[in-house]
């Protein structure tokens, strides 16, 4: 796959992207990075590609010399944003605002080049949308725990989240966490044009 | 997840549709069926829905009770069907073909119940759009062996398949092998109908 020029650093604890990211063949090191996630009444474009940005500048501020992935996803019913479930009840409240409705994922990422602090922002957007879940279902799901650490209290690469979701228009990647066509060819587009 | 009334046999030893009905939590044996695939001009779904009913036939003559799940998928480009590559020669023709365009995924699948001989048919459609690909990404994943075994020379859960697919409309697992969401409903809908 990519030859990087110097060390790739995930700047995430996430399973799901640290799998993702494994996936297509990259070497890497993960280093978490935790910021405050406030809206402020920003975009949600806007607000993704900002928290990928913090979380990649956060990272890199210790770095020498690497490359710095950060990615930020978040799920948009309407005009709310939804993050992770504070707890089991409001995961549960989730997943009904969802029922047989269409939103949208959305994965903003920063690539942070150290020592020449070349930035790329860019995000990817995908439309998800979901069948008419049954009481039944969205209980059972929610106590598997799983939903409790994901945004929009789904992953559609769970059990439950597989059946919930009818169709998808965009990247799948995406909405697992990470839009891994696009970040790819980011990279391979820096390399090859000497950015980093 | 559901309850099935009696035991589920998957008509398939495909590593690929094994794992993804695990994934969805439901308990079965894989059975491999052994068909000869001839398309005789048909069109596509009803070549592949005639492929499933095959397979899933050839299964359920020899079982007294059960379920049993069989599923065919082909990749079609234009009125082109592209079945698994016979070489890497073959393989490599076929990203060729599929570099910068969009083709279509079609699962064809059947549910065959005995002893009543209920059957029910039905298919999904996945629309899956390629990026423009270098030779050297084509060279590289043929040599990984991996396209060798799949219908259309790609699997988009590979490592280079991830980052060749720009996009989809439809079901993601479609393109894997297996429409989750839609065998799901309707073995969910076979349950509640009395028709196993």
């Amino acid at each position: 796959m990519l030859h990087l020029p110097k060390d790739l650093i995930l700047a995430s604890a996430s399973p799901r992207r640290i799998q993702l990211l494994r996936q297509v063949g990259l070497e890497f090191r993960a280093i978490s990075a935790s910021i405050q996630e406030e809206y402020n009444g920003r975009k949600p474009v806007e607000f993704a590609v900002d928290m990928a940005v913090e979380k990649a500048s956060s990272v890199a501020a210790s770095l020498e010399q690497a490359i710095v992935l950060a990615a930020d996803t978040i799920v948009v019913l309407g005009d709310k944003i939804l993050g992770k479930p504070s707890d089991a009840k409001e995961a549960k409240e989730m997943l009904h605002s969802l029922s047989n409705r269409l939103h949208e994922v959305i994965t903003g990422y920063c690539i942070y080049d150290r020592p020449s602090n070349n930035v790329i922002k860019n995000y990817e957007l995908t439309k998800v949308w979901f069948r008419e879940l049954e009481n039944e279902e969205i209980e059972s799901y929610v106590n598997s725990g799983s939903p409790l650490d994901k945004a929009g209290a789904y992953g559609i690469q769970d059990d439950f989240g597989a059946v919930f979701v009818s169709r998808i228009e965009g990247c799948y990647y995406n909405v697992v966490g990470l839009p891994l066509a696009k970040v790819y060819n980011d990279l391979k587009h820096c390399i090859a044009n000497n950015v980093m």
